[in-house]
Parts: structure tokens; C-alpha cells; sequence
């Protein structure tokens, strides 16, 4: 038997389309003795390891729920000492509120190498398949990437800057602060700042809901979104091909 | 003959690495007809292309001398209309500064179906790849990204609300006006905050410069980097590997 070499590589999965992962993904994959994966990963993808793979599901839908982060921590590295190359398959890209900066950390700590290697962010990707243009000239010169689910359950500080701002802001897993990120925006005078909300996306189940900050309840009402979504907020929002259709139909209602 | 079928795709080509690129930009690639590529695009990924792909150099290095956006749009129409499947491979993420809302809209003019594939934004994954997370609980909340290289040549706005937030910020073409950016922060007595700069990020020859923001200039000399780099700025950055043991020794040199 061949000697035991520790090693943890963090692989972003992308936002849900498996042809999403990149190459250095899939290669990360195959040559995975174990592999620990998230809720949010395509189990297409575990298609890719190698037979003698093991692959543990370390997910669950409701955040809160999910196996506890000192728990994956552990498995990391026990599973790195006794089995080899351990790939954390995480959703999106491991960087992005994915607390791959902990899991790494704590690798470390058993002198066992590490590597990253990154992943389509949903808030890049959901919005560029959507054609969405996260900056445009002349309309926004940065875009800003926010939880909406801090650990003390209140709205993210930066949220407050953010309204201030040009920039065009993504909130990820905000749908439950959704009603209050609104308020936020029409307290101060951005009613008509143009918003959307994207489910499932990259999956055949995809749902888009689009509109002004004042209107999008009702789109999101119609269109049934719920979790997991992202919400896109800014001008460039109204580039997408079907806002203005939709605007059409807000004034009309309204009229 | 088929009839033609015109079609655009925007791809992303990751930061530079070929095997930063998704299976699904490379099936792109793959189905193209033409593809237009710029200079941050990896030549490499160009062998994916079919033998009868007509594959256009539509980029420079320094940016201001490109060849012209209104140029590029029209090549994209005339080439789609002629041709068939239009392949616009772009550095990291096409919305990503990548102009490729305009691209799409004018494309749009013409009635020609449009599709956009994701890329991994070098804000993300040349980050990603120096293990710097971009968010960590109880340390950053959120990442901006913002360009360094406005249309009129100042110092984007957002970088002055960027100064007084938590948000670890990214700033990407933003090499010329890095000294700018390192006063603003000192002036706002964040003089303390880390820093890091990644030149040739997931190339061979990739190089990297970390310090904090008073410390970081002699790094990047001592290191000789130059364009295309990618600035890191905030608390996070102090997770990288090195950035203990670059500290001690600027305080070693200081003392």
C-alpha cells in the first residue's frame, strides 16, 4: 500500500449547471479519495471521482440545520490523514460566504497542505446567465456582494452603505430579510430603483422575478420565488430584456 | 450550404489559467463558428475551436489602444449574420468591467439571439487561488469590486464610500492609481489595513505583494509587479499564509 499523502483542496461546484464547475474543478475531482460535499452541489458532479471515491454529504437545505462546521472540520482532517486527497465540493465558489477561510485554518493547524481552487459565485454567475451586466459605463462602476444572513440575524451593516452608493449590490441568502432590504431602499427615496430576484438558478426550474423596488412584491408574489434566491439590485437591473415589458404592465395596473 | 443560424455567446475565459474556464464555455468554444478574443484570454483555450472557426484578435494590452468597442460590435453583427455562432471569449467574466452589456445591446439592434456564459472573475478566483477569503465570518460580511480605471480617469466614487465600510474590497485595473488608493485609506487612518496585489494571477508566472497599507509600496518594488494586477484590501487579507510572517519582518526592519 502506498503511503498516505494529507492534502485538502476546497473546490467551488459553481451555482447548480454542472457544466458550470470549471476543469480544474473536475480534475480536482477525479483524483478526490474522499470527497465532502454541500446541499447546494450538483450530485452530477460526484459522476466525475473515481470509483474507490468516498463521498460524504455534509448538507442540509436550512442553513441552520446543516451539519455543524466544527463537525466538517474534524472529517477534513481525519479523512485527509487516514484516506489522502480530501476535495470540499462547496456550492457557488468556496470564498463566498462559504466559510472556506475557516475550514482552511483549521486544516493548517495538522500541517496538511492545502488548495483552492475557485468557483462560478452565484452572484456573478446567476446574473451573467440571466444577462444581467453586473457594471455598464456610465451606470455602475463596482458591484457589491452581501449576505443577507449574518450570524447575528440582522441586516448586514454594509447594507446601510450600500443604498447609499451606485453600486450595483447582490445580496445572497436574503430572502428572509427580502421584505425589510426593501424598506431599507424606499426609506430613502430609491422606490424606482430598479431590483430582481433570481431562484434556482442555472436549473430547469429557474425563476426570475423583475421590477422597481416599489412593485417587485407583486412579481415575486405572481412568479411563487422562494429559497434559494438571489436578489440584484441597481440600474443595471432594468438591461435585462424583459424589464421593460414588465414596467409596461406595472404602469398600466397602476394606471 | 445550411442556412445560418446568427447567434452570439459572451464567454468568460477565467483569469488566465486554461483550466480556469467551464465545461460549458468550452462546449461554447467548441460549437463557434468565430470567435473574437481579447488579450487577458489564454491562447490555448483557441485549440477547443473547431478546425473551420475563424478566430479574431480583437485586443491589446494597454487597454486605451484596443481595437474599438463600436468596431468589436460590429464585428460581432456582421460576423453572427455571415457566419453563424459568434463566440466573444473575454477575460475573467464578461460583465465584469468586460463591456459586454454593450456588446449584447447592440447586438440585440439586430434581432440576433444572444446567450451569456459565465467566467471566474479574477476578483474571485486570483483570491481564490492565494487562499485569501474574500468573506469570513466575524471579519468581512461582504466583497466589492470596484474598477480602478473609470471612463473620465478619477478615482471611482465607490472607493471613497468603500473607505469607511468593513467590506474587503477588490479593485481590478486599478494599478495606476494605486498610490491614490493606499492615500485615500492612510487619510482615513486606515493606514494598518492589509493590503495584497496579485500580478499574473494563475499564470507561472504569477507574483504577489503583501503588507499593510503602510508597508505595502516597498513590498510591491521589492517584488517588482506591474500590470495586469488585481489590489486585495481589508482584514481578510491578513489570512493569508504569508502575511505573519511579512509583518514581523517589516517591524523587524522598522525597529
Amino acid at each position: 500500500m502506498s503511503e498516505i499523502k494529507p492534502f485538502v483542496t476546497l473546490v467551488g461546484a459553481g451555482p447548480g449547471d454542472p457544466d458550470l464547475i470549471t476543469l480544474k474543478g473536475i480534475k480536482a475531482i477525479e483524483s478526490a479519495d474522499v470527497i465532502l460535499y454541500d446541499a447546494l452541489v450538483n450530485e452530477e458532479l460526484l459522476t466525475y471521482a473515481k470509483d474507490s471515491c468516498t463521498k460524504i454529504y455534509v448538507g442540509k437545505r436550512a442553513e441552520r440545520l446543516s451539519t455543524s462546521q466544527e463537525y466538517i472540520n474534524k472529517l477534513l482532517v481525519d479523512y485527509a490523514l487516514t484516506h489522502g486527497h480530501v476535495v470540499r465540493l462547496k456550492g457557488g465558489d468556496p470564498f463566498v460566504f462559504g466559510r472556506g477561510g475557516e475550514e482552511l485554518e483549521f486544516v493548517r493547524q495538522y500541517n496538511i497542505p492545502t488548495a483552492v481552487v475557485p468557483g462560478i459565485s452565484s452572484s456573478v454567475g446567476l446574473t451573467g446567465l440571466q444577462q444581467i451586466p453586473l457594471t455598464y459605463r456610465g451606470i455602475s462602476e463596482s458591484f457589491w456582494v452581501i449576505t443577507g444572513s449574518t450570524s447575528d440575524g440582522r441586516l448586514s451593516d454594509d447594507l446601510y452603505h450600500a443604498v447609499k452608493t451606485n453600486a450595483t449590490v447582490v445580496v445572497l441568502m436574503g430572502y428572509s430579510k427580502f421584505q425589510k432590504i426593501i424598506e431599507l431602499y424606499q426609506d430613502y427615496g430609491r422606490g424606482d430603483l430598479p431590483i430582481a430576484l433570481i431562484q434556482n438558478g442555472s436549473l430547469e426550474n429557474e425563476r426570475l422575478a423583475i421590477g422597481t423596488m416599489d412593485s417587485i412584491l407583486q412579481q415575486v408574489h405572481k412568479n411563487l420565488l422562494g429559497v434559494p434566491a438571489i436578489i440584484v439590485i441597481g440600474e443595471v437591473v432594468a438591461k435585462h430584456q424583459s424589464f421593460e415589458r414588465i414596467r409596461k404592465e406595472i404602469q398600466h395596473l397602476e394606471a
